[in-house]
């Protein structure tokens, strides 16, 4: 294993599981269109990253820690020839970054290879686990994702569409899957739609699947389309070949964080630009809880749209109040003590030429653990404002995901154990003031056929015991390569 | 050396040639100070870094090829023990990123070990070099930042202040430096002023010094003030030791560009913070090229300030056009053909919620070589724009800088070549305004004080005619180590 | 995965496939001790290493491509703690030396984690290996070795003593193994005795197994004794607990070539020194194939022992005749044409002082390919030698090993293709003599008890056709970590 | 820097400074000759390797930390074009391996660009080090071959060989230097001829020069011949062009250690062949501190063939005693306590076979510090050796080299420290016999010509005071790349 470092400087924000491509390309290099494909999904995981291709006989794979441009080079690309392949990029949900658990899995099955690559968590998975355990199969890694590799090999149907549609009924939770063959690359869905999966037609012919539509753009892809709850699609060079699978669950439960805060601005996710869906939460959020105020700032990057909707909601104007350190790194090096008395100091700067004696209303997504929140607005406070109003653009957050998101337990979350108003004094804001989540949903579009359990705790599917009490942290035993 | 790759995708930018930091502390770790202020100025050099600490006899050095959270590690930052430092990150104006340019650049002299980190470029470089070989020192390298290192070890003088000045007396150019003995540390200045340094007092004592001021709120700094042009500063445990080393020069010549690209908007810069000099250029801009249009976006990021400042000025509506991939690094993959055809697309995407059916006024900081501008209003209009007005808050870029800076040769400056209306139909926008020279000293707030020779050709200094011929590629020999 | 280059220089010789160690020590730090074990038997796989250790409650395990000094350091060790060890290195059979193929291979089951490090080879894993694809088991390698691991893991019964016998049942060929639990250490020998493993007592308590016995000296073991074949040996503290799982096989098959070449001079095989034996097997040859001349000289290292043993055999003076590169590497590098000429010679040189104007003798434990043999013997004609005579400790190599060992396929083997006078003329000796068979025996000190196959092509197990039409060389997919 | 660990398990030898290589070949690529010559003088230093070339305009330079084979890489040595190389490879003398003080030294001089390596040591380096900082040249490592490289950018004259013949008369101590040029190759040795240097024609054109014959013969030389104590030697396509820039020093002071321990066996220093001599010192030895034994058995490798001309002259049987572990390497692992007292074994294990019930001679070239024939005398106890009869092929070592070999201070030597026959007691030896001074001059065939001051006390030269005091070890600065 390569030793990876703790972020740099990390942000208060949940981590997302995974991004992952898919491509059938018939008169192209593959491998380097999953590459760019996966580098415009960096912002879904940048701790491994990993494309495996299929030339019509074998599979092909390289996988490594780290971030997608740091994981490929001319040399360990060489050998990915084909026209099929997919592609992972990971956030590690524990604190082990070790390659063992970086995708795509890879398989030899009765059926020939197969690589898989998943974003998602299935709730039933320790379950599912020790009926492979039972069954005398060997696992290497405790990742969901290669359980589900390993249903997949043992999974019976004459052909791949109805051997995964077997498996598909088994699997509770959370998956967007690419699975590549010798020759072919399939996109699936889970039936409640948890996570986004888009699938479009590459402008030299096959098409591309991948977690956001903003990646198949990046490839140049038209036509794009959401892959439907419960479709399996097989990509191929003409005509996309679907199969709804399993009916659409009549609980529809698309991941509204993607919304707030995952998404890049320029996907579409669930019909949704994420853009102006957020610069509808900003100005919901200026009608819900209103601030007498002198200039609107975010904090970026992911509150900027919101915070121009406010701006443009309220009439106050829209100014840039933090400057941050673009450069995004980990490190294992300390600060000293001093330094850390500077805290986010280190990666952002107030302009006391846009705050002093000005009052000033700051947009953010969420506040998860709210370590970092309270010295943003001491920053503020340093350079001169005069009045901060703290407004966010989602309700507070009270409950784990078991779904994929990294949000914390529920010892983490700032607002499981405070009341609104403690957060305030604790963050030291003359006001606050969360959306409402009818009014989120107002923003978003639609009251239902979203999962909203990180604000509610009503979970679409019953989570496993073991999920509830360790989170994702079944780990035991772990390999270093 | 390790292997460089070239950018992953790249801006239309001038590159700044440094960064530099300077600390003298005595009640702390300096060498973890000097790290994270170099990690503040990192957007002024990406290609190697280094740092030098001193514990009152001796001087340790680790530098290597890499941003500053690559080179450094928790085993090779160990040994900098001391209460001295200097470092530097660098942007390399040749091709060569080897490690045998990095900085500092350290040497034992009859006075004891120095090391140098510098920040500029001596014009009359080829000629001091010539006097040092016909001296008979072997030069290893053919950066003018050794040249400057060699001539300190062969100064004479009682004191490294007067060592120093000696030899300034020679050096006709940009020279910001941090030079390390083996118990001070001395920031100099030019006494043209080409290129920033500040200093600041440290929060638990001693003082910093460093090429922008947001590296010393970084660190927490008080006091903060920048090195008049032709001082040496001896940092020092309560006072700052400041000498009028030579009287500063009659023709003031700040680097202009510092307002307009490269300085991070937190930093003062000549005495006026960078973000509200840009807002200005964008509302002297909207003064001097109105548009008649429904949107104004920013190029993202350096052109943020001043799209905020057109759209007040204007009227017009702010909002994010392009989203932009925010992780920079650097690769050999090569993009297949298709891929290749994307071009920016494979950095920015634009918002078509936000572009379509609309007048779009988009807003960059210069055109360089003018080989983005182009694509990106492509962009604007494949996601439907009515209209695109290109504003530029700086004049045409008519001349090479050789003040430190690489904008590229005459052959390669789009604005030499061509005419703006050329250029306009070039890019394919439906308008383009560049911002006037008085315009943007207007906006500056000062008419003199400043270079401004890559508008108009009128260097402060005379360059040597080397120089001129081949920029600053005097490469000749080659160390890789 | 890292590049790994060609070796620098290499040998004609036969490959064996791994060295393995297993340890329980219940008062030290096994991680060390398995490092210098497995150090011990470097000369048995160069290509990669790792180490496995158990707790008592989970392994942890670190393998990677290098060898045992290169893939360990003090980072990677640190997690490595508790009482039980295993460890692995490897030589790849095939071109891939990919770190997907590096052992141990450790996985989850239904009783617990387990790892696993095998010497050997199955001959029927092929048949076994579709039994698992049938079973729905998804395999990430070609190995055989990981064929045993999943077999363990889907294996019944109520201890792993009987778990590991119930497979034993199926496995047809070589396999010394060392297999992990969370509190335990099993060592398993084949039942035909194929190839080695010996356990020992630990002079701090516990006990040690290890391929050769000189790695358990190396580690100060005492009572060291062979693991007999179709034995089970439970490491402890005090008493080894034995268990003949398999009643050893009626015709056993101890790999000749141990003696011939693998083993470490310094190590016991099958009851017997190897230096002993091949001091015999050198006089043996004196007495078999005589030669007037005068002077001995070995083709160093692996004839020293038998060059000693014909000298004093015949009386004829025994001297070094060639020198050998000690620096062992591996090289991307390509000689030039003139340096290709030169061919050994990057690796040898020849000693005139010993060989000018003298009958020199040569002694080689064999020849498998023949590409070095001649160009030696150049060498030593161009140092001026008047007569030489070639003389072999083993018969002619006339067969593939699939029990473990790469000696090339029957195209590759030279003494397949070409008779002795063809084979002399070839390598331009002025004679030539191989051991007889029955010589070897008489000098091994048994005509029994011996797999002889390589020389005979009387396989002692039945091996599976594709086994035998490709070799190991069932590599279809392939992964690069 | 890299992190290099300390040697897995160390000899007790002294440490010679380094292999250099020089080459012209007008037909080939040079770099890959040089890579291979060096390769075959690794075993004179295994810390740093670099490789300079030249193409008649520039030269360019690849140096690293590692052994060569390590250092170097096909994408390393594709830049290194042309047909004019030199090449080091460096033991480094202090506890520093830094990057920095790696060779060839490359500096650009008034007269173009030149590289130097350089194998031994200047005794008046400090003095000639203050004339060069009096002078005003910063020197960037404590190496005196960066002197000797500052001085050479700074000599004056109208061709390289006058400027280097006017260097040489400021240098006193040893030094075989290659110095590359932008289209040439000197070859030059100190008037003592302290250090070995040879040329030799190569079989495609042109003429190589290294510090031992072995290389050259690797590289497939003619015509090879010693580089004359005061000799310039200019590397050219026809014929060598000689200078005899300084009259060879009466006194003539070849290292006779090179005899004893350091040169390759196959290489011929000062006209002899260094097996040969080695085998004649056994048979002195014999005649000088003869024993009654059963076998003599050497410590490999340097050991070998002077137990062989032992056995011959004593007629006692020659065995192999000791098994070595052949996989050299560095490691950071501790050894566990069990392990430690184990000792010399984790190298080396002795043969029960050869030694048990029997009177052994046990062979070793020399005893520096002691620390590891003590333990080796206790393996052949444990291993059954009836008495053990230690004999030395040269006379205690009782004072340092200054001239470019690290035998370790006068605190470190035993025979300093300690009288033969409390040695004797210290390693548990039966008996003790070193070679006379007398008898070793006899063996090497001179009793003039040669340094012998590790033995006598008598240095050829004056040594510089701060030499004397600090041994070579004038580091102050560091530089870790």
């Amino acid at each position: 294993m390569k030793e990876i470092a703790l972020p740099l400087l990390d942000d208060d924000h949940p981590h997302d599981e995974c991004g992952i491509v898919g491509i059938f390309a018939p008169n192209e290099n593959v491998a380097s269109m999953a590459f760019f494909g996966l580098f415009a999904l960096q912002h879904r995981g940048q701790e491994a990253a990993g494309i495996a291709v299929a030339n019509g006989f074998t599979i092909r794979l390289h996988k490594d820690v780290g971030m997608v441009s740091q994981v490929f080079n001319v040399t360990n690309m060489e050998p990915l020839q084909g026209h099929y392949a997919i592609g992972h990029t990971r956030y590690s949900t524990t604190g082990s970054s070790s390659l063992h658990n970086a995708q795509p899995f890879m398989v030899e099955t009765m059926h020939g290879p197969i690589a898989v690559a998943h974003n998602g968590n299935l709730v039933n998975s320790p379950a599912l686990r020790q009926e492979l355990l039972q069954r005398g199969v060997g696992l290497s890694s405790t990742s969901d994702s290669e359980v589900i590799t390993m249903m997949l090999a043992g999974a019976r149907g004459s052909t791949w569409n109805e051997r995964i549609r077997s498996v598909m009924k088994k699997w509770v939770g959370a998956y967007s899957l690419v699975i590549l063959t010798r020759d072919g690359v399939y996109a699936v869905r889970d039936p409640w739609g948890f996570r986004p999966l888009s699938v479009g037609l590459l402008p030299g012919g096959g098409h591309a699947a991948a977690s956001e539509s903003c990646a198949l753009q990046t490839l140049g892809c038209v036509a794009i389309r959401e892959v439907k709850p419960g479709e399996i699609i097989a990509l191929s060079k003409s005509a996309l070949t679907v199969q709804q699978a399993l009916p659409p669950n009549p609980r529809q439960a698309a991941c509204v964080f993607e919304f707030v805060y995952f998404a890049r601005p320029d996907s579409i996710w669930n019909g949704k630009n994420v853009h102006e869906v957020r610069q509808r939460l900003g100005r919901q959020l200026a009608i819900e809880k209103p601030a007498e105020a002198d200039v609107v700032v975010p904090i970026p990057d992911s509150a900027i749209p919101a915070a121009i909707g406010f701006s443009e909601q309220s009439g106050i104007s829209y100014n840039i109040g933090f400057v941050k350190n673009r450069y995004i790194g980990r490190t294992f090096i300390q600060p000293t003590e001093s330094l850390r008395q500077q805290g986010v100091a280190l990666k952002f700067n107030a302009l006391p030429t846009i705050v002093r004696g000005r009052r000033v209303v700051v947009i953010d997504d969420s506040i998860v653990r709210g370590n970092t929140t309270g010295p943003l607005i001491r920053l503020l406070r340093d350079a001169g404002a005069a009045e901060i109003h703290m407004r966010i653009t989602s309700p507070p957050i009270l409950h784990p995901c078991f779904m994929g998101v990294d949000m914390g337990t529920y010892d983490e979350l700032i607002a499981h154990r405070l009341s609104v108003e403690e957060i305030r004094k604790l963050i030291g804001a003359d006001s606050i003031g969360y959306l409402s989540l009818a009014g989120m949903m107002e923003a978003v579009g639609s009251a239902n056929g979203y999962c909203t359990a990180c604000f509610t705790g009503k979970y679409p599917v019953p989570v496993h015991h073991r999920l509830r009490k360790f989170g994702f942290d079944l780990q035991e035993n772990e390999v270093d390569e």
